[in-house]
Formats: C-alpha cells, sequence, structure tokens
C-alpha cells in the first residue's frame, strides 16, 4: 500500500513553489516557477532511483527498469504546470501520485516484469500556449516539435525559447515510442463524484472540443462626440457572440457547453470606442458532431455579428480534438483495482482535456478521477478531501502493478 | 495675424515626443512622454518670455504681464497629455495655439490691458486616472488637491507619487482665483464641422455625461466538465450590460450616445469560467435628465444581469458632469472674431468633455472647435487640414485680444 505520509508531505512542500495568498499555485507553463517545480521533481525522481530523461518540448519521463527491460514500459503521470492563480490538485497528485509508486514498490523490494515510467507531460493547461496537452500531443505524434517551439504567448515569447531560458531543452528526441499501456489519476474537475460522495471515478473517456481565437476590428473614436449610427464598436460585436455562445451550448445537444474564458480589448479605454477586441471560444461535448455543429452555428454567429456591426472579423481554429473512448482492458484493470480496494467508485467521462487523450489511441490508456469538491478547478479554491487522493493513489497503484506484470 | 509657420514648426517638434508608428502620440497622463512634452512647453513658454507657474497638482500657466497687471487676466489653453496611442491635435492645438497669441503679440509690440494666462491642464483625457479633467476640476474647486493625488491607476501606481516622480509637482497651490475669461481651442471629435464643410465652430455647450465603474464577481471554474446550469459567468453578464448600453442608447433621448470603452476579464484564460469582469460605462447627452435616466436603467440592468447570472455586482459613479451652456458674452465674442477674419462656421455643442466644462460658471468661458476628419478622434487616425487649425488660432487670437482689452 502507498504511504499516506509520503504522499502528503511531498504535496505540502511541492505546493510551496509558487504558492498564491489564496491557497493557490501560480506555475504557468515554463515560468519561473514552473522551473523551480521541474528542478524539485527531478531532484526526486533521483531521489528514487529513476532514470531521467528531458525531452526536446521539457515532458520529464523517470525509468524505474523492469526486470524485463526490453519490454515497453507502463507509463504513469500527469502534469505540474498550472493555471494563472490555479489548483494544487490539478495534475500535481498524477505526477507524485506515479512517484509514489515507484517508492511503494522501492520500499516493498518489488520488481515488475515491465520497467514503470513516471512522466510529466510540458504545458498541460494551455493557457500561456496553446494548443494545451502540448507535450503529450508532440509524444504522441500529433504535433511537430518545431511547431510547439514556435507557438507565442501573449507577450510574444515562444515556446521555444522560454523553455531554454528555464533549461528545460532536453537531448532526447520527443517522438512516439512503444509503450505497453498509460496510466494518468487527476482530480475530476467537475461535480458528479462530489454530488453523488464517491471517492474514485474510473474515466471511460474524454469529450471532445473545439477551440477558437476571434478578432472583431472595428474602428476607435471618441465615446462622446460620436452619434451611435456612426460606430464600429469591436466590444459589441463580441458580446453578441459571447451571449451566442451561451444560447448555442442550451440549445445543442445534452452535454455541449460553450465559453468565452479569454478576452483583451483594444485601446480599454473609458472613453474611446473599442477597435479591436481578442477572444477565444471553446465548445465540448462527448459527441463530436455536437461540437462541430456548435462550431458551425459560433461561426455564423460571428459573421452575422460583424455584419450588424460593421467590423472586420477573423476567426480561426487553434484546436480541435475529437472525443476519446478508452481502452476497453484499460478500463476494466482500473474497474478492478477499484474493487480490489474497496473503493466506492462509479464510471464517468472527463469533461476537462487531459494528456491521456493524446495517449490514446496511441497505446491502451485510461484514468482514475478523484473528487473536485463543489466540482470546482482552476481555480484557487479548488479542492479534494485527502483520504480521496489516498484511494486514488493506491488504485493507480494496483491498476499499474497489474499491467506491469504483464 | 498668427504664424503658420511657426505654429507648424512647433507642431511639428512637440509631436516628436512620443510619437508612434502609425502617426499618432503616446503621451498619458504623468508617463515619461508626458514629462519630455511638459519639459518642452516650459522651455517653450519661456522663450516667449511668459512668467513660468506649476501648480500643486501640475497644471502649467504661462504669464504675459497686461498694462494693467492687477486686473484679472484671460486664460486661453487646453491639455497636452493623450490617449493611449492618441491624436496629435487633440489638446495640443489650443496650449500651442495659446503660446502662438503671445508670440504674434510679443512680435507686433502690443500690450494688452490685462494679462493673459496660457495654461496646460494635468490628466484632461482621464484615461489612466479616473476622473478625467482633473487639473482643471481641481483649479475649479471641483475637487480636492488631496484627492486627486490619491487617484490609482490599473496598475495601482497613485496620481501624487507619478507627478513628483515626472519633477511636476509644483509648489503653486491649485485653488480658485479671479480670471476675466477662458478661452479654449480644440478639435471637434465629432463629424459635424467636417461633414458640414466647415472651418470653425463657435461651441455654445458641452453634453452633461456620467461614468460608471461596474464589477461582476461569479466564479472561476473549468470550462470543459461545469456544466452550464451551474455557472456564474461574470462576462455572460457583462455582455447583457453591453448590449443594454447600446439599446438604452438607442431608445433614450435624441442624442444620447452609450459607451463600455474599458474590459478587464480575470483570470483571462482560455479554459476558465470568467470570475471578474471589470467594465466602465460612459452616457453622454446636452440634456441631463437624459443622463440620469440612462443612468437609471443602466443601474437597472446591471442588477437584472447579476440575477440572470448569479453574479455578484458592485458599481459606482466615478464622475458625473452637469451638461454645461457656455457664457453668451464669450460665445459672442468668439462668433465675432470668426466673422473678423471671415471664417464658415456654425454654432454647435461638444459631445466631449473638455477642461472649459470645469472653468464655465466660475468665469465667463467659451471655445473654438476645428473640424476632425472623418469625425474621428481618439485614435492615431485624427486629422485636422493644417488650414483649419490656423483659421481656428486665429479665431481665438482675435477673441483673446478682444477680452484682454476689456
Ligand atoms: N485537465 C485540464 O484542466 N486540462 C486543461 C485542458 C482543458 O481541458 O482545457
Ligand atoms: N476632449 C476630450 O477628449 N476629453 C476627454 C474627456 C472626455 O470627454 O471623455
Amino acid at each position: 500500500e502507498i504511504s499516506s505520509e509520503r504522499l502528503r508531505d511531498r504535496f505540502d512542500r511541492f505546493n510551496e513553489i509558487g504558492a498564491t495568498e489564496r491557497g493557490g499555485v501560480n506555475r504557468p507553463t515554463l515560468s519561473d516557477a514552473n522551473k523551480r517545480a521541474r528542478d524539485r521533481l527531478v531532484e526526486w525522481f533521483q531521489d528514487a532511483g529513476l532514470e531521467v530523461t528531458v525531452d526536446e518540448v521539457g515532458n520529464i519521463f523517470g525509468r524505474r527498469a523492469g526486470r524485463n527491460d526490453d519490454l515497453a514500459p507502463v507509463l504513469v503521470g500527469s502534469h505540474v504546470d498550472s493555471q494563472y492563480n490555479g489548483g494544487r490538485y490539478d495534475g500535481v497528485i498524477g505526477v507524485l501520485g506515479g512517484l509514489e509508486i515507484v517508492e511503494t514498490l522501492n520500499d516493498a523490494g518489488v520488481e515488475t516484469e515491465r520497467p514503470i515510467e513516471v512522466v510529466s507531460w510540458s504545458n498541460e493547461e494551455g493557457v500561456r500556449f496553446q494548443p494545451d496537452m502540448l507535450g503529450s500531443g508532440v509524444f504522441a505524434g500529433k504535433f511537430d516539435p518545431e511547431f510547439a517551439r514556435s507557438l507565442e504567448d501573449k507577450e510574444g515569447k515562444r515556446f521555444g525559447e522560454e523553455l531554454e531560458r528555464i533549461g528545460y531543452r532536453g537531448d532526447a528526441p520527443c517522438e512516439p515510442r512503444e509503450l505497453h499501456s498509460y496510466f494518468e489519476l487527476h482530480v475530476e474537475q467537475g461535480p458528479k463524484l462530489a454530488d453523488a460522495g464517491l471517492s474514485v471515478g474510473v474515466v471511460e473517456g474524454v469529450y471532445g472540443f473545439v477551440w477558437f481565437d476571434v478578432t472583431f476590428s472595428g474602428s476607435a473614436d471618441h465615446a462622446g462626440p460620436t452619434p451611435m449610427h456612426l460606430r464600429h464598436d469591436a466590444l459589441v460585436a463580441t458580446s453578441d457572440v459571447v451571449e451566442a455562445v451561451r444560447r448555442i451550448a442550451g440549445t445543442e445537444g445534452d452535454d455541449l457547453v460553450g465559453t468565452v474564458g479569454s478576452l483583451d480589448v483594444s485601446p480599454n479605454s473609458i472613453n474611446v470606442i473599442p477597435e479591436t477586441v481578442d477572444f477565444t471560444v471553446d465548445f465540448r461535448s462527448y459527441d463530436d458532431e455536437t461540437v462541430d455543429r456548435a462550431a458551425d452555428r459560433v461561426r455564423e454567429e460571428i459573421e452575422h455579428a460583424a455584419a450588424r456591426e460593421d467590423v472586420e472579423a477573423s476567426h480561426e481554429v487553434i484546436m480541435r480534438i475529437e472525443s476519446q473512448a478508452f481502452d476497453d482492458g484499460c478500463i476494466e484493470t482500473v474497474a478492478a483495482a477499484a474493487d480490489d480496494v474497496g473503493a466506492d467508485y462509479t464510471r464517468l467521462v472527463s469533461g476537462a482535456g487531459h494528456d491521456a487523450s493524446y495517449l490514446n489511441g496511441f497505446c491502451p490508456t485510461a484514468m482514475v478521477f478523484v473528487p473536485s469538491v463543489g466540482g470546482v478547478s482552476h481555480t484557487e479554491d479548488e479542492y479534494t478531501e485527502w483520504t480521496d487522493v489516498v484511494t486514488g493513489t493506491e488504485v493507480l497503484h494496483r491498476a499499474v502493478l497489474e499491467k506491469a506484470n504483464e
């Protein structure tokens, strides 16, 4: 059994890095705090006897040899980048959980048939650099390493340069290689487990989603002497789309969600009519046709809003990931592990994207969820009962051990 | 007659300071560029033999003695702070126009009965520190100097500290003192003169206006797994209000305009439901009851939007200035000067606020407008034909000369 105390101690020490006043963490991808988090992880991986490899997009792997070290490894992990002022559990428990499994096996002197690797993926959150799940996407062959390195944040800083700045451009190529299976422990980030009072979720799949970047360009002018009929107000057009996203999410499919999360106005001055607005749209559903219909509808709404306000519109899909159904074998392994541990669990699908989405299809994959109290995540208020973290990690432990001896 | 060449030369050299690539200027209040603009102005005032005084909120006065120096002076001027990436004419022509009058009188060896003072008011634009027209407002006794010094910009920097930083906290008290009259030359910033093909506007008054600061506070949460019915999205509530402002401006009064110019989302992340949005509302009309009705209606809309989305709302009026009718005598002096010059002119009211709004009521006041091509201002595209600037300055010259000998 894993050690609750050791895991807790690591969890607390890890989350001192980039800790915020309101109890969260601020470690966005390739920030200084993200570097310190990576440094600590590498140190702990090495202390646990793992052989550490950093690849060219900054994914960190720690390898524990198998009895038959030529066999394809079981990979387990998640991410340690955070949202801006995000939560302490998101990603972290999946990586520290993987490390805890290794320590548990080490302490018990257990050898596994196959090697086990623990991974921390680069830029899962996608808040500073889009698309998200970037490191796992490159690993799975969905994106080119050069594409990843060329991405720019809002300030025009490149992923590649920032990666070098913090010293995590590794030598290893980031490319598909044979894996036996992939497991990821994560907080649910939604209300299902918490509402049902359960400790564990056996994750059967992940919603598909689409991300848009949209820009409206109108005319800046003085808010006083410019009559209403002469205006080309980029923010009025944007507000039409924000309301359309809400309307579309309420009328397409059963599970469709739609969000405008990021919005920047220029010149952003109290007495100037907004000239340009850049904003994002996010739609998700477990049904890919629903996602595509929502995308079509919002494209129309963007054109309508632009026509009504007589502004220019440009929009681009910056991310489209299909909905994923995980591997039946891995799902059953997780369910059996949950039964074995005696956990109260249910099967569910994830509305949040995960690195597991890219690993799936590339190798047999499944996930373990633990509850998010109040369904809340991507905020400092994110919280999971520690007993649930321990239960989830134990389920992960048994699932990985099972597969590593297959 | 004033010198078109000298004025043009000054205008061009002045606008090298803080020049932007797209042909505008970026000299927001108390910025480094604003300091350099002030330095140049003080130097030119001194070269023209003016006695320079800087007061405690950074208003700069240059005094030309009168034959009877105990008489109340005629004041003429405007402002040299700009919008973020604003235009080159806005404010500048009123201050350099005042200086040009002094040089013209100097060259001709003309003495006036009364002293003439040229003024450059602090923080007219109000984009970095609200309220706007701050220096003239303190001078007119509408605000306390301590209130002005305590104002904070979005980064939390205080007006008083920034004023000291750039070296423009003067020794002179900023308080009402006897003035004979006040004249201000400015670009119209609206389409009336340009549409009518006229060179000059005799300004009879200024719209009243109200400014609101509004904050919606909802809950940050993950854009994927959070069902629509559990959301408290501050941006959805804000979009309702942006549309309401547009609707109210279309249905109250004839001349009412309404704008949401500034809007900041937090955490502003593509996959996070917006937790808080801070934004502004600006309503203006020449009829104060219309402004008040619009203010009441938007307060209701804010409450409704907050209730619909179940977010917290707070709102505050940060500025309310009544509509101003200028002094009949000063208006007729300007009209007579325009006749005298042979300018094509009309009488009109201003939709933009001006320092003249605060001077009015305190001393007899009027303004001279020159056209804004396309009605455009508060942007780098702002433009006025040079012949119109010259004609307007000549009208200002004759009006000031008339009053300075009264
Ligand atoms: N799990 C998680 O928060 N992933 C970030 C990518 C997304 O789902 O928006
Ligand atoms: N004239 C001018 O642009 N003043 C700024 C204050 C305002 O009217 O918003």
